[in-house]
């Protein structure tokens, strides 16, 4: 009954019971081969374990172009070649620290990191009044006499209720992105920012804060969730606690970097290119695995499975390491800078993962309402495989830029439980990561690949 | 328009929009309640910290039983109370070792465990020729010839092509359960089977075998998957490779253990039960925190939230954990013998998590058609919590034995992934469970609970 209904939507928006056979058959043999043959894994433990974190403009980071580039040649792409572009060079320096101290002189030692992009305190360090609020409403409230050299802690948790752990890490991020300067505005010395972590441990998760340049520059940090727990309650115990912290971070200039790119050709289209990819970057405390080694590696799956398979794409297909989407995107800014120029090519879809390498559940879309009604079409094909939507809004940071283009973006979404007990921590690591998972991951995107380079849109 | 749809589907079959509405407002406190309150993250770390693994018989499995009793009188169940059932005692014994022989006389020490239930070989060990099949047509092939006075090495490898991990270990299971008495029919003197692993490492995975009263009871060990390989590639390099293995496990005879329940009494037909559970016992070389301790925290979650948020049951809810799934079935077979001789109580649905503490996607029933189908008009209101699918099939081992009655057996389907890279091993450990993975699980079964409860079947 059901698969009469399923052949009934495929006769009615023109795909034949014909072809949809021997797609679900491709489908299975492209899943089979990814489940027993895959370099993804493999590759994975490299990035994680022989290059490790990879920052943009850190040795690490250069070290892993070379290595994806060997990796893509190796698994069989017809062009393998370097897109050049200058990247911020921001480096954490000599380890940090941060003390709470009461008026007794009692220190307890919390565990923080630099928010990335940050200045530092230099080595002398920064010591003053913490005060504690759970909103911008609240800093408002307190305006510059409440919170003039102070170092102000933003204890905002993750909604624990959304199921959607990226929704609650939207709402939270705020604080990490705008709260210094925030507080620099009302005269504040230091920003302390509770962890973006959906638990609570004692890693401290790092990532961007963005400056605005009508206020100082403090310095500015992360609190593990385990010791924003501790400081709200010992500030509702005590008066005037202090707090003293040490972040030798700085920003270097721009430096040379890359994105790493591997082609198969098209056979009947050469000129209208389909994009997939990952960043290559990963903050330096952490390994990268989740973000976004697996991204990386998941996309270098289909050139592997299409040489193996025979399968030769009608279009092109790209498949593209950006550097820098953690602290800059100029990677993935400067791809859309170069395919805005190649006039004779067509961008017509991009296909980013980088929601970490857990069990894939959904494609997310950013794509006129034609086009999301046509791929719909193909999710009973997915089912099998652990997709069971294809909904609107999505992509992903490095392949935004495209949209103007008037390509179709497309993000993997994996289910998102785990992401955010590992995101921008010393805990990304490939121990994190299930084999498995990754690679119906993997399994997925080449599947809407070969749909997309099939059928077209 | 998709809501439309939804919306027309449901007063076809009788449900109101204004029913749904409510019932939607209903699962968003559940829901919130659980991710912000729950208690099952807690109880399963002292579960598996503070009282450890728990085989049926052990010291351990008698405190398992103690502690759920109070942690269900302090989650508030109007009563707890416990089923006598007696139960199987396998013990291990002394350390067990196994290593590999060449004609030089080196050695390799293999990664090994005894299979549960089986003999030991005593303290002298065995030594004896080891040959490999990869099924039991080989081993017919080989014949008494062959086997007689040899190991049998089984090394079936779960495939990896199967999406559902658990129909490959359905089709690898058989020669852990059946394979050392079909070995022993032909003369071999002990068995070794692959572990029932879907990924390789050096866990040696132990279950039950269960010997053929027809042919004698030789000692039976599991072997890493890594060490599978190695034990593989060796015995294709090397003739006549012998092995040494000493296990000191027996079974003893049977003592008494309980089940423990705890009710909520149901307002209106206290006389229809709906059973939820999960099995108390685990394996004695793993913390069972996936298997079951996931399934029995779980389980629990309805007492503390039905209590929290003033939700009055209609029916009887009955929380089981369930006494010696894994080597004996003992406790669910006690509880369905209790069930059939209590006449004026119908059991009308049960409930099991038993497949780990993963991220939900679906719930498997065995139900008559029209059931599956009155069922399956809620599953839109399932969706945004994860689980987008309830299909035809599934239930439990340990409330089996209540389809009989007429029961109703329902299933949580979480991702199966991970599962077996744990299952029956010493890493099935706390920390291998994601606090919202095991609680978006618990909701998705208080959901389930309560539309069967407040509509019935």
């Amino acid at each position: 009954m059901r698969t009469i209904k399923v052949v009934m939507a495929f006769c009615l928006l023109g795909f034949s019971a014909n072809a949809q056979n021997k797609d679900s058959a491709m489908f299975k043999r492209i899943a089979d081969d990814i489940f027993t043959n895959s370099k993804a894994y493999d590759n994975l433990r490299f990035l994680c374990k022989q290059v490790g974190p990879r920052l943009s403009g850190s040795p690490q980071a250069e070290k892993s172009v070379k290595e994806t580039f060997r990796m893509m040649k190796e698994l069989g792409a017809d062009t393998v070649y370097l897109q050049e572009c200058m990247v911020p060079h921001w480096v954490r320096g000599a380890k940090e620290s941060a003390l709470l101290v009461d008026d007794k002189g009692t220190t307890f030692s919390l565990n923080i990191c630099a928010l990335g992009n940050s200045v530092g305190t230099g080595k002398k360090g920064l010591k003053a009044e913490v005060i504690e609020v759970r909103s911008f409403a609240e800093l408002d409230a307190l305006g510059e006499k409440g919170v003039k050299g102070k170092i102000v802690f933003y204890n905002f948790p993750m909604n624990p209720t959304n199921v959607e752990t990226f929704r609650s890490y939207g709402e939270a991020g705020q604080f990490r992105g705008r709260g210094p300067s925030m507080a620099a505005k009302y005269g504040a010395v230091g920003a302390m920012v509770r962890s973006l972590a959906s638990n609570i441990d004692d890693y401290p998760h790092t990532g961007t804060t963005t400056y605005n340049d009508s206020f100082p520059k403090i310095p500015a940090i992360a609190v593990s969730t385990r010791h924003a727990e501790y400081v709200s309650a010992e500030l509702k115990k005590k008066k005037g606690l202090q707090m003293y912290f040490r972040t030798e971070c700085e920003m270097l200039p721009d430096v040379k970097s890359h994105n790493v790119i591997g082609e198969i050709r098209g056979t009947e289209f050469p000129n209208e290119v389909i994009t997939v990819g990952g960043h290559l970057d990963s903050w330096d405390l952490a390994e990268g695995a989740h973000d976004d080694g697996a991204g990386c590696v998941q996309s270098m799956e289909i050139i592997r499975v299409y040489k193996k398979l025979g399968i030769k794409p009608k279009r092109t297909i790209r498949v593209v390491m950006f550097m820098n989407e953690e602290n800059g995107l100029r990677g993935g800014r400067k791809y859309a800078e170069v395919a805005t120029a190649e006039k004779n090519k067509k961008f017509i879809f991009a296909l980013e993962s980088d929601a970490g390498g857990f069990t894939p559940r959904a494609f997310g879309f950013t794509a006129e309402e034609p086009v999301l009604n046509k791929l719909r079409n193909w999710v009973p094909l997915f089912k099998p495989y652990g997709v069971y939507e294809f909904s609107a809004g999505g992509g992903g940071a490095d392949i935004g830029p495209l949209r103007p283009l008037g390509t179709t973006l497309a993000g993997l979404r994996p289910d998102s439980q785990r992401y955010f007990d590992h995101h921008h921590a010393a805990n990304d690591t490939f121990e994190m990561v299930s084999k498995r998972e990754l690679e119906l991951g993997a399994i997925n995107m080449v599947l809407l690949l070969y749909v997309v380079d099939q059928y077209g849109l």
